[in-house]
């Protein structure tokens, strides 16, 4: 269960004031009913329900033979087709060694990948809808040179492609070299696809528990549909500090596996929202770290920010503090506290201090890091993000401003 | 020599335009006479001079001690204690296993860090000012149990406290455990000390050439005070882009392994000048990765934000795209070029992308990712950043706002 916690601390608004609630709504009626901008990519909206068994069947199948026959897998991707299973893996880690590549183009990065490899049997997942961009084309190429160096001419075999069913060159690629695929759905965005095979095949391979995936989002999907549901509140809450001049939202962890969840989320909500000159800029914060950095600035700097708190409700290994006789270090009224409620109350005082400065705080509970956990964080984050931008009035769903960046670079590269 | 580009594109203010360079110039006379607001603590305007050879002696043989005795050194320090030495490591590698602590109070991060020293011997650096933050006194209760288990009533000589000379809880414990010690000066705060033994002693440990470093800083700091220095154009650039309503200034990098300078970079920007309802919001982006997120936002969202680009003049490890004979991937016209002039590319793309949008975009060339270059480049935003703040009229050397989380925390943590 997700729930959404708003304050009642100085400079909060009040419950009462967040007028967008009935916005809110609208937006959510236009996305049940698919009748929203974008209505032709809302796939993921059914990506909580039980995986198709054929599909499940098949993913177990591939991806037991990586796990058997090799000693890693390197996934190729960028954006949306890495993100997602990049955020669950740093959150629920793996039994098998799982290497990510496609987003960047840094020697350095790549002498360690390939070094890494050199020794090793490893296969490629390689994930993308169309196979035309850059960075993941690029990376292949090197990655698929010491495929070559170490099967001949029987590489593809060593590769599975993520990508459109019948379209595209990483199709074509696919058919013509005899490499493994599966299927993209066609109806689902790439920040929309942590659920689908672009997410769920890298961590089936990395060990995790799939399935425990989709049911939490499955169980927050029929959270979200209700007309007051926490994700629709969040929704509203974000529009209503927007409208108010806030234009930053930073999502703050305290838990630094969390940290790539936050790129997820960045991803998320900045490519859905930034349209129109709209939106409110995502920025991440990682606590108690940054409050030694940024705090500052939240406390006394320019007021363009809100807080978004995400907090598990279960804490993961935890530690007691030790006693340290005659130690000295001030302390001592800490024995035997776990280091998770020392937490909480730091993010309670730190709430109260933002609070006092008029720094809105919102805060989002989980229940665990665990795969159900994290399944249900995805699709929260998900719907609040389509039901927020169908507010601001903008589709939630493309990504017009990217083809800018792509369009400048293939002119100098390909003259 | 690090060097400021602003750009001729459409939507770029030109050079001209930019009012705020007779303030910058005058912002650097009262910092360079010390008549500045917190003059007290402008120590660090020193720091690119040779080391001091008592000094650095005496680094150099605790550096050795620990490195011809022991597997591993852990750091322990949060904010400026670590964020500049955590920076120049991801940048410069070591030679000498370097574990940071003090930043978090994480369960899993513990357990990780205790199995990882279970069996080594290692050495601790204590850095902390006073002793009295809360985060790294933690982290030092858990490593000294595990010190005192190795080691028994010996555990002190294990460890290295960089403290203040004659003061605060940390000294009184050095004194008391028998802690080998260096003496942070006083007139340098956290921020500003990565070229001072907080940050300098833990990279000796890890193999870096720090003369180096001090070296590159020294050179930068002659640069500096010319009247007509690029530190002093950045300067007046971000002030006359914040004056002009920009509020974030998002600082690109596409090397991954300067993610952690831009850390280092919010710290010290957010922290000077987020004072009096003031500043820019400091953030950060990987691209080309963040191409594919934040890319988006740039290009069509709130026109909030400008760009400022760190890129390093010479490459590390460059490779080439290798030949991939009828690979039908669409790569062949790059065939033998390398990835630093692709790079290079995509910067000037997505320059001209975010341009052509009227995203204002900087850019900051310095030699090399190496000591000398990293050494100019922390001293370079140093200085720029105390004449920034100086324009701005706050003090760039404290952080009051620091305090109130610290005081509510205290409040529930010892009531």
């Amino acid at each position: 269960m997700i729930t959404l916690h708003t304050g009642d601390l100085p400079g909060w608004p009040e419950e009462g004031a967040c007028e967008w609630k009935e916005e809110a709504r609208q937006a959510q009626q236009r996305l049940e009913k698919r009748q929203g901008a974008g209505q032709d990519m809302t796939g993921w909206l059914e990506l909580g329900a039980p995986l198709d068994p054929g599909l499940y069947r098949r993913m177990k199948e591939l991806a037991g033979r990586i796990r058997g026959d090799a000693q890693a897998l390197v996934v190729v991707g960028i954006g949306g087709s890495s993100l997602g299973a990049r955020a669950a893996l740093a959150g629920l880690g793996g039994d098998f060694p799982v290497f990510f590549a496609g987003h960047h183009m840094d020697g350095p990065s790549f002498h360690e990948l390939l070094e890494n490899l050199a020794d090793r049997r490893f296969y490629v997942a390689y994930i993308s809808k169309s196979g035309n961009t850059l960075e993941p084309a690029l990376s292949f190429r090197f990655l698929r040179a010491l495929l070559e160096k170490q099967h001949g001419k029987q590489w593809g075999g060593y590769v599975v492609a993520v990508t459109d069913a019948t379209k595209g060159r990483l199709r074509a690629l696919a058919d013509r070299w005899e490499m493994e695929s599966l299927a993209v759905p066609r109806d689902v965005g790439g920040r929309y696809s942590v659920l689908s095979s672009v997410g769920l095949f890298p961590l089936l391979c990395a060990g995790v528990d799939i399935q425990a995936l989709r049911q939490g989002a499955a169980e927050c999907r029929r959270a979200c549909r209700r007309k007051d549901s926490d994700a629709l509140r969040y929704a509203a809450w974000r529009t209503h500090l927007y409208r108010q001049g806030k234009r930053v939202e930073l999502l703050v962890t305290y838990d630094p596996s969390l940290a790539m969840l936050a790129e997820w989320w960045k991803q998320l909500f900045g490519e859905s929202e930034g349209k129109q000159g709209q939106g409110l800029f995502p920025a991440s914060a990682q606590f108690p770290a940054d409050l030694h950095s940024l705090g500052q600035f939240v406390q006394e700097g320019t007021p363009l920010l809100f807080e978004t708190v995400l907090w598990p409700e279960a804490a993961s290994r935890d530690l007691t503090v030790p006693v340290w006789l005659a130690g000295d270090d001030g302390l001592d009224p800490l024995e035997g506290r776990t280091l998770s409620w020392i937490s909480r109350m730091t993010c309670e005082g730190t709430r109260r201090a933002h609070g006092d400065a008029k720094v809105p705080n919102l805060e989002i509970r989980f229940p665990a890091v665990d795969a159900a956990g994290l399944g249900a964080l995805f699709f929260f984050f998900e719907y609040a993000c389509a039901v927020s931008a169908g507010i601001l009035g903008v589709n939630a769903f493309d990504q017009p401003g990217v083809e800018a960046y792509k369009k400048n670079v293939k002119k100098l590269l390909f003259p």
